[in-house]
């Protein structure tokens, strides 16, 4: 086997050991004489994959007990939709906070179902920075104030968790959730698709304060009623059952590392080196504010265009694959979540450099 | 490895060849040096992958070109609720034909849409056979006609296509998609997970002829939206890329056992010797009318219920697993899809008999 460095921005690289222990079960799952894809998601052996999946992620996330954790189908964008159907409660205005694509989105299918009024937006800035917090308009009424942790194309994450003024916190995680420590408890509901830092692609997980489900509106289809998915242990239907197992499988790969505070560490310094490197260099650019520069994804420019596609080509002889930056910025992106290992980020900067020196 | 037969309903057993392609390929997919799972839905590789399945799922069943495909999240569950959503297009009025629990899941969602009409029910005489054609009452007004083609409970199977009045016919093949040659042109749209007949948990196909789409109800969630999905390839999010990848294998190894004329006899093949086991023997029984007997789910009976532990532990040992009969209807049930084999079925005829033979 023949692995290489995979910077794509999701679905996005694995743990080595997570797929290989996923490839030696297989065809048979300990003993069982079949496979997890195999098994009914009512049968004893799978509804322990299942539990044992949450169990691990509340003890990594320490989710307080008044959270209901769940299993969906759908991907954030399901949630886009879900989080108004569910959150909104009788009232009709929503809070989102802009700053950047993925905040577009959550925003625009929001509008489907509320009235949203956006308390902050980074636009003007082109999304190069988050907007000051002294700044943001929040609605009392609202039902809640969405916000998105970490913005992939942009590059921009919260450092921290904003006021809410009250309101239910949401966020999406997708794809910064588990890469630090985090304190549930100041959020009414946060959202992840597993396929960025936490699986593979298909299963998206909801935490939310059990206080505020039960209510949805009319017309809102089963299968995205939190409640009726909590009160069924997220099988209402039949669950994603092997992407649910993987996901498994990465939250104790992740136990193994030492939990989130020792992997928080790791990201500190893969994402400090690669952006010391960017920043040391005349060559290489990123525009990103340096207060509120992600940690998962790193996007950044060379000055002469032209180099570009020999930079992805040299890149991906040198075994570093998915580098190009999304096509409506344009540039290089590298995504270096939990799963890149240290010497991925190491691989890419020796090459940058060697980049620079015979073309810079 | 020791794989046993699996008689599950769903999810239920997988090609061996299959399963062994997947573990061949898991850490490294054709010299890429990634994992099909850690593959950007948009890159090359990954859309050959998900077009190639189109493709086959095309050719196995002829599917005309004014029909799109689409491969989404959410199970059939969720269908029950895109379909209104979807196919209204201005109506108010659907027609359902109820033979059995999971017609009446789809009543159940499909009234939150719309007023449903019950066009015939086979639940006066117990979900044992199909409302005779003649007393169906079809509102020429409803916006479609949706029956359940096959009752993994009750084990009873359409073995024709109904006719609709005229209205755009709609069927959840979950259970016996792809089991027998199929005349796409009969529906407006045929949908399935595919957990039971195609592939792993996590993704269900949907056949919609391309007049019908384009009109969604108010509040539909994009992610149940088909013509967003069609206009996105069935990328309007990222897609369960694992999952239609394991389909796509399934659709090839089904073209390598002949297609679905060839599936079909191995199938009435599998069935007929299993019934007429169980008809021949004064020990076991089927409720259903031999009319209606499913090929795919054959739920079988003993009239000393104190047995009914022991045969499934005695069948456990010997190397058949999950033949207890859904807790709604007690006894024992055999769910015999696409991959189960035939010598699966002789072992368990095999053992039926033996058990008999001791017990009878």
């Amino acid at each position: 086997m023949s692995r290489i460095y995979n910077f794509s921005a999701g679905p996005s690289t694995l743990p080595t050991a997570v797929l290989e222990q996923a490839r030696d079960e297989l065809c048979e799952w300990h003993g069982t004489g079949m496979s997890v894809m195999e098994m009914s998601h009512r049968s004893k052996d799978y509804v322990s994959i299942a539990d044992q999946a949450e169990v691990n992620l509340r003890e990594l996330l320490v989710i307080p007990s008044n959270y209901k954790v769940l299993f969906l189908q759908g991907g954030a964008t399901g949630q886009f939709a879900a989080i108004p159907m569910n959150l909104l409660r009788g009232k009709s205005t929503t809070c989102y906070v802009n700053t950047g694509i993925w905040s577009k989105k959550a925003i625009g299918e929001g509008k489907r179902f509320s009235t949203v009024k956006v308390s902050a937006s980074g636009e003007s800035e082109n999304f190069t920075t988050i907007p000051a917090r002294g700044g943001w308009v929040v609605d009392p009424e609202a039902a809640y104030l969405h916000y998105t942790s970490n913005e992939t194309i942009g590059g921009v994450e919260f450092q921290d968790i904003p006021e809410s003024g009250g309101l239910p916190l949401v966020a999406d995680m997708s794809s910064n959730i588990l890469s630090r420590p985090l304190d549930v408890s100041r959020f009414g509901l946060i959202y992840a698709g597993a396929q960025k830092n936490m699986g593979p692609a298909g299963i998206t997980v909801v935490v939310v304060r059990d206080d505020l489900i039960g209510e949805v509106l009319p017309g809102t289809p089963s299968i995205l009623d939190y409640q009726q998915q909590a009160d069924n242990g997220s099988m209402l239907n039949t669950p994603p059952t092997y992407p649910w197992y993987l996901l498994g499988l990465v939250l104790e790969w992740l136990k193994g590392q030492g939990g989130l505070a020792a992997i928080e560490e790791v990201n500190r310094r893969k994402s400090a080196k690669l952006y010391k490197a960017i920043d040391d260099s005349p060559f290489y650019s990123n525009p990103v504010d340096v207060t509120c520069r992600s940690r998962m994804n790193v996007p950044f420019k060379i000055a002469n265009t032209d180099l570009e596609k020999s930079f992805i080509t040299e890149a991906r002889s040198a075994g570093l694959a998915n580098l190009e930056g999304h096509r409506s910025v344009g540039g290089f992106r590298a995504s270096i979540y939990n799963a890149m290992p240290e010497s991925g980020v190491d691989a890419l900067i020796a090459f940058m450099t060697e980049f620079e020196r015979k073309y810079g």
